[in-house]
């Protein structure tokens, strides 16, 4: 049993969408198929993985280190100890090897990607979705086959205004999403209270939104948004400083009345750690967003649950960034809180299979083996050649 | 006045040489030529840079994002004020539009070469060499031409054993050093000590040893070997645990006999803010080792500068890591502490200028106006054809 090949391609996801920091207008992602000599129903089994938006595609950390890494190592020293299957913390290893610590970015992403191709191999050569796999693995047995999404967006879009605004929240809620997220910090601080005060008008019964302003204030700015958003019942405001700027979110976590929720900028345990040791976040109110296929895969993220779980954190609290379908089977295996989800925006690799709509809120899983990215169309339209 | 083309190679740096956490075989630099149409004494200026060791060349990074921004610019947009010179504070925004905040690591690497080769660049049109030009640009002129260097060794080389160490030790001193520094953490503590034992028996009268043990250590190892290091007079204790692991750091610095010193592996202003902010570090005893060109530059070494002395951290705590002519320049034109060096190691990125000699610890800069790559024979027979 051995992998006969890797192949990756740089795929433009560029939407005429920008956020607070950055425009997505040039954003690329990697996709790798990872080809095995492992044959099913007559044809060879290949794992799909793919990085989620915000960092662009790895082609040079994968084809000059990562890739050429996996294919040197000896084969079995990539299986579990059975023999039948993969093992995707022993890859994990191999593909780091000869990596010094720190500096996580980018090579994070790059395994990542990886990770959740040999995830997807992994659950095809046990012939069951990925979340059954995990759920046994780790949870015995104990799966989640509806999972809370909500719909993020709320970009600031040139020209559309506030009216075009809420005809795009408006389409999430018609879709089944319940909890809806706008962008803030791209514009004054009242027109963002007008924006939020227009969408809350928009929602009723359990319907909810949260904010987002990635990143970008500083403390002042923080804190002003933060007095303002505390006279709305918001279900949490996002990333209100530098993803690193533990001493900033500390200011503001403190007391706040509304949810605080960030995390999709750090890409490493000794980052989460960092997060929860100086981060002041409340356990009991606030949300860790941590992408798993930006942060080194599945391999490191059951790490950063297990040291979540140390510091009293339930992983209920979890919600990772990206609007993937990995963290979709990962909130549904191991019990996450929910996840992300962009209908609309950085297609073909926002959403999640055509076949399972969003109902209330909350979306299921395809019974297919692995990840499922060939049941959703546009994505496999990627993945098929490759 | 334009940049007409930016150049980039791969090149091996590879060594038989590891420390406690990785083997350098396989290890690469980018190398990389900005070429412009200034012309002089005939021919058009180019400005040289590279990464220094230990994380890889960015040919991915460079080519798929860096340098295709800075072509993509409008030529103006790149000059300062004069329009007589390039701007590496405005090249740099352009570098980094539409990166995201957080995960740094990679991209510092990739942007830290351009700079490199930017500043390069900016002194050869000046027509001086980089320290002078840095000096009268933020020091009003008070430059330090002799910098304290020391040597970096001790690495464990397969199968030579103490004798081996100090043969190579030796071999240091002889060449004028008389601060070295040899690797610990990949032996048991027991070996260790006798290392460090012996190589101290071998030193007399100024002459000091640095021990670093590259991330590798958890609390228990890290204090096991502050405690054991106590015994000795030495220079400092380097890297005892994981980069970003703060609490241990804080555990280890906490009234260290021994200096303590690290830094070479956060690559940004937030992650070295980080470490003064949560890292238990005393201004008065300890070393800051972040590596302008593994770190985005000289631009975010500024602000990594202004942030330490606001701080009450003197610049002469700064004692980069990498070896490389440019952090010497920084050195020598803003007062840095000093700089590290490898002699024999890392060829060809390591090192100096061929026609100054280290005396007496402290190692002079040539004259030639930029950095002073065509200064270095085995440096420029890797830039000659980029």
């Amino acid at each position: 049993m051995k992998i006969t090949a890797i192949v990756d391609e740089v795929v433009p996801i560029r939407s005429e969408i920008s956020n607070a920091y950055i425009s997505f207008r040039e954003m690329t992602a990697s996709a790798v198929a990872i080809h095995t000599d492992v044959v099913r129903d007559g044809r060879p089994i290949v794992g799909y993985g793919f990085n989620s938006n915000g960092r662009y595609g790895q082609r040079g950390i994968l084809r000059d280190r990562v890739i050429p890494r996996l294919m040197a190592a000896p084969p079995e020293t990539l299986l579990d100890d059975t023999g039948q299957n993969f093992d995707a913390a022993k890859a994990w290893r191999v593909m780091m090897a000869n990596e010094k610590p720190g500096g996580h970015g980018e090579r994070s992403v790059a395994v990542g990607t990886i990770d959740m191709a040999l995830w997807d191999l992994i659950a095809k050569i046990a012939g069951k979705p990925l979340y059954v796999l995990l759920a046994e693995r780790y949870r015995r047995g104990d799966v989640n086959p509806k999972v809370e999404v909500y719909a993020a967006g709320g970009y600031y879009y040139p020209e559309k205004g506030i009216n075009g605004l809420l005809e795009e929240l408006r389409a999430y809620l018609d879709l089944g999403y319940t909890t809806v997220k706008i962008k803030i910090g791209g514009a004054p601080l009242a027109d963002d209270v007008a924006r939020i005060e227009a969408v809350l008008a928009l929602l009723h019964g359990d319907q909810q939104l949260a904010v987002d302003a990635n990143g970008r204030f500083d403390l002042d700015e923080a804190m002003a948004y933060r007095d303002a958003l505390s006279a709305h019942p918001l279900k949490w405001y996002e990333e209100p400083c530098d993803p690193l700027d533990f001493e900033i979110l500390a200011r503001v976590a403190d007391g706040s009345p509304v949810p605080i929720a960030t995390g999709e900028n750090l890409f490493s345990l000794p980052d989460a750690r960092n997060l929860i040791r100086y981060g002041g976040m409340d356990p009991a109110r606030d949300f860790i967003q941590v992408d798993p296929a930006l942060s080194y895969g599945l391999v490191e993220y059951l790490r950063i649950l297990a040291m979540l779980e140390a510091n009293g954190w339930s992983r209920r609290r979890c919600v990772p960034h990206g609007g993937h379908q990995f963290a979709l089977h990962i909130a549904a295996g191991l019990g996450i809180g929910g996840n992300e989800s962009y209908p609309g925006v950085f297609q073909p690799f926002g959403g999640f299979a055509d076949d399972v709509p969003v109902v209330n809120g909350r979306v299921g899983l395809p019974d297919a083996p692995g990840i499922g990215v060939e049941r959703k169309a546009n994505l496999w339209e990627v993945f098929r050649t490759l």
